[in-house]
């Protein structure tokens, strides 16, 4: 069922509560990929119900990025999520979620705000805003739907920590569930932004994950330094690649480190032809 | 029943909803005194369950303000709430709700924040930070209580218009129910911080609510002019009055009115013996 209309999906899901059965929620922003349908899959293992949620959140986007170019695919998406045996599909309007004419400002709307420490790090230095957004739109969704779980990728590795950290800290009923970042044969992770890039431009996006496997390689011969960690990404670059950060942190709490752990994270953030692609990979062997 | 502890509060909360029941929350600082009886007096009429919320929140008092000396009188709160029926009293430490040696601080601390019109005036304007601080701790309490209604006082009326509008931005599935201001015969509103007066304070603080009450009248006198309303206040002050602000503005958005009208309400906070009063009064005769 597709579904433009709060109410629609809480008469529904309260049907539901009322039946005993759980609920799992799948937020995407849409062109969905396969990526995507991991959660979905983990979601159907999980609850009995499955919503997908499908939203271009104009409120985590900066004035200079791409909301209005973001791919809208909801067609397509329908379709995935049917076959998928999705049972509800959430595709508001930007007036539904925020009201109609509303201008998106915290001069007149009620935010959600992460700590600063989790914020002013990684890809919120360069989006400042965008996890005010996020959380705001996550906890509006959580609120709609009142899921019993709700399932995000490990892909938006600092996306996950922050809604945890906004779950535990002001008591949210969900159970947060993480997916592994699904990827292409080549390696590269699965992004709605791919559709941006040029085959050329996804040959030179592998930079990011060759990058990152050279470090948790590195990492288990036991190079534990994290600068020295980072300077084996040197031999990927070519000037095809605009850095914007790589770095090695606690997975957890994302605190910097001076010597990488078991409890480590590296992440890149890099632009390709100009699109801003992200990657992430856990140091410890097996993770 | 009195609980310490979240999950003491979730499990019983839980059983309740399984057996249909609905349920009311109170959310207070405890010091309970008629005002907050006629809020559960409310709540039991409307739900099958009540829970009152007794806890001083740390978080929105601002460093120079009277946090540690704010009245704690949980015993005597506990009788009140047992001979009005309450269900619950949930008391939880600041380590239950904000975690143990946490700092508070939005360096750490995910904050709900309230927009920037609704307080940048009055109360919020000397108090920076207070209603980031109810906001969050009210939707915490939200969230673990799960309540289908919860009840505030008029008597905060910037309060409920901010958490009014947190429930409407952030979707959340709690019916806000305003009651009406409890007074002494005297007029004088009922408050906690009543307490930290002499007797001399108490009749010198009937100032607020003849100013209120003067306002009111001379509005339905045909006195509509917001300025000319204001000035009224004058005769009813004396030197043992420390004013911090008399306005009229709309009694839903909190805008600035030139001129009043039915939908106006006029608002005062004065300090008396260094104690900081608050009270307001609805324009429209009859409310």
């Amino acid at each position: 069922m597709l579904f433009h209309k709060i109410e629609e999906v809480r008469a529904k899901v309260s049907d539901w509560k009322k039946q005993g059965l759980t609920v799992g929620l799948v937020p995407t922003m849409g062109a969905l990929h396969a990526g995507h349908l991991s959660l979905i899959k983990k979601a159907k293992e999980t609850c009995d119900k499955v919503v997908v949620s499908d939203f271009v959140n104009p409120i985590q986007f900066g004035p200079s990025e791409d909301f209005d170019k973001y791919p809208r695919t909801l067609n397509a998406d329908e379709k995935l999520c049917d076959e998928a045996g999705v049972d509800i599909i959430f595709a508001p309007s930007a007036d539904e979620m925020y009201g109609e004419g509303q201008r998106l400002s915290n001069d007149i709307l009620t935010y959600v705000c992460p700590p600063f420490f989790y914020v002013n790090t990684l890809c919120g230095k360069s989006r400042t805003g965008h996890f005010d957004g996020v959380c705001t739109v996550v906890l509006k969704l959580f609120n709609i739907v009142q899921p019993d779980y709700a399932f995000f990728g490990q892909k938006d590795a600092q996306q996950v920590i922050i809604v945890r950290k906004m779950v535990n800290d002001l008591n949210v009923p969900v159970k947060i569930v993480q997916c592994p970042i699904v990827r292409e044969d080549s390696g590269l992770a699965l992004s709605s932004r791919n559709k941006y890039l040029t085959d050329e431009g996804k040959k030179d996006a592998l930079a990011l994950s060759s990058i990152l496997n050279n470090i948790k390689s590195c990492y288990n011969k036991g190079i534990k330094d994290v600068n020295a960690l980072k300077e084996t990404a040197y031999s990927f670059l070519t000037d095809k690649h605009d850095m914007e950060y790589l770095e090695i942190v606690d997975k957890n709490t994302l605190e910097d480190k001076k010597t990488a752990d078991d409890d480590s994270i590296a992440l890149i953030a890099c632009r390709v032809e100009g699109v801003r692609l992200i990657d992430n990979i856990y140091l410890k062997e097996g993770e």
